[in-house]
């Protein structure tokens, strides 16, 4: 793969240039376009590749805004008729459906990096972006071999996790477990926007967690969520009847008490981490003092217990200069973390 | 308050139980009441109190289930005419009309400490439950100063920050920023039952935070929204109206973006870390191998750099044995931290 010949990158924004640098890094001859010349100054500056033209690359990475995607994708089967083109889209059923019909498709292998970040532009980037996230490819049904395996490929170069699926596929599962839980969120923390000080004051990390993902990026999200607006609508139709059933009958014990039995089963149907089995979880609790290298302390004194760390997060708490630390390990190993924790002061329960 | 006379703790679960822990290791003679008396038993046995009778108690703390909370209080200030008597009910308002009208109404002050666990009963209690937690306090006009007093002290004396509202102001507060909170979380998880694995393998981070608190006890739950129906349903009713609007406009950006942007301004309504002003923070992702150690190491090397850490969290990721730990730090020491842990030769960036 070290011979891979030269690759365009187009679009230097937070993934275009990640991909880039991550390809230079593996000694790949890497040259960058964007309609901004400061963005491609910019990714130069970061040693992600070169300002040149490129004449026969081998590989072109369409990394450009969703709804500028398909153009892009045309523009570069067009121009380089050797080729390889791919894009990186978040939404990949409107990119088949926008370039079908045209030249060269048997070369175009739609794909999809799940990475990100909560900042933008190629400051943000990172060679790093990729390491263990899905990468899913969305091959149409007239693409080559040989183009699939490249984009795979490149995918495990990068250090990401390569699943292959079709693109409406995708796009449902994404709308499932992204787009919709995005939603949900939004919803969530829009109710808050007039509420009372007082009131926001008894906020826990419950409402934390669900409200996190609303804080990304609009502009984004508006052009993921209005580009599969189909899938999206028709998980949020099904959200709405749940929610209209709870609403007409919320002193309900059977009906609330079912609709809460089917969140639980549901969160069950997660996958674990690094994909596997859900794993029984127990959370021990741990008062840390909120100074610099209070953390590092706690963290040796767990490691020399033995015991691995599912899990955790700081517990923000109100009017007080200690943090609850909340370690996830696994649920036959809760009691000795314990005892050893205590053993060496920490205040530490189950 | 180490003089205070005996207390009696009425509900030996999570909450009753540690109550009585924290405040026998204050010194105060707890004693202990159950329907259940192995519920009894195990709390003795952890060391909570007594299970003989009281004769004159100076504190009667109530912690039953919900709906069997304002019984329980009626027939405590019945039968302890010179005790204040306080519950821990989740919801205040049904609890306060429920005992309106009954004796010894001037020793009754509500309190709702916001502290629990995803396990439940006396074995999972802890005298550290509510260390740093809310302890909402919502006396009725007819309560002394002095029987307000001591449930305070008795807050405090446990670790919590005591926060004074009436009763009608909390269910509405915990409605926004706990139970519809949980309700869409449950949403968002149910509708992953029937999804297929290869679409939930694609599940990140976003997922899994939006959905953590879907996962807790049903038969809790449906006790906390039954019996604060009327103030939940008026917040998902706006809720549906967002949803209804965002159904019917899916592919129109401005209606969408506008949403989006109404819950990203509610993210920052939140309160931030201690109660303080919400804070610009940054986060810097590290690559760590997922074994016993490295985290102690990764946090020995942050403590070094001086940094203090807000938050952090580990990325569950797909299919490898590395972890993403993402450490949120104040915006201007972000570089700072990333230069130091890549010295260090961790795989950092921000």
């Amino acid at each position: 793969m070290t011979s891979l010949p030269p690759t365009l990158v187009v679009g230097c924004g937070l993934i275009g240039t990640s991909v880039a640098l991550a390809l230079r890094e593996h000694g790949i001859d890497v040259h960058l376009r964007d309609r901004d010349p400061e963005h491609v100054a910019a990714a130069v500056e970061r040693g992600a590749g070169s300002a040149e033209p490129v004449h026969d690359p081998a590989l072109v990475v369409v990394a450009v805004p969703p709804r500028a995607t398909a153009a892009a994708v045309r523009e570069a089967l067009e121009t380089y008729p050797a080729a390889v083109v791919t894009d990186v889209a978040s939404v990949k059923g409107s990119v088949a459906r926008d370039v079908a019909g045209g030249a060269g498709l048997d070369r175009y292998v739609g794909s999809h990096p799940m990475a990100g970040s909560e900042r933008s532009g190629p400051l943000a980037a990172s060679a790093r972006l990729f390491e263990g996230r899905p990468w899913v490819i969305t091959p149409a049904a007239g693409a080559t071999d040989a183009a699939v395996r490249l984009v795979e490929e490149v995918a495990v170069m990068l250090g990401a996790v390569p699943t292959v699926m079709d693109a409406d596929t995708h796009d449902r599962a994404v709308a499932l477990v992204s787009h919709v839980p995005q939603v949900l969120s939004t919803l969530t923390a829009a109710r808050l926007v007039d509420a009372p000080p007082a009131h926001l004051a008894l906020a826990g990390q419950g409402l934390r967690d669900v409200t996190r993902v609303a804080g990304s990026d609009p502009a984004l999200w508006r052009d993921i969520i209005t580009t599969n607006a189909e899938e999206i609508g028709a998980v949020l139709t099904a959200v709405r009847d749940d929610l209209d059933t709870l609403i007409d009958a919320l002193r309900d014990r059977d009906v609330v008490g079912g609709v809460l039995e089917a969140g639980r089963v549901g969160t069950r149907a997660i996958p674990g981490k690094h994909g596997g089995e859900p794993v029984e979880l127990v959370v021990v609790n741990v008062q840390v003092p909120d100074t610099p290298g209070a953390l590092s302390r706690l963290f040796a004194h767990v490691g020399e217990s033995g015991v691995n760390i599912e899990d955790l997060r700081i517990d923000h708490e109100l009017g007080r200069p200690v943090g609850l630390v909340e370690i996830a390990v696994a649920a036959d190993r809760a009691d000795e973390l314990v005892a050893r924790l205590t053993e060496r002061a920490w205040s530490a329960y189950r």
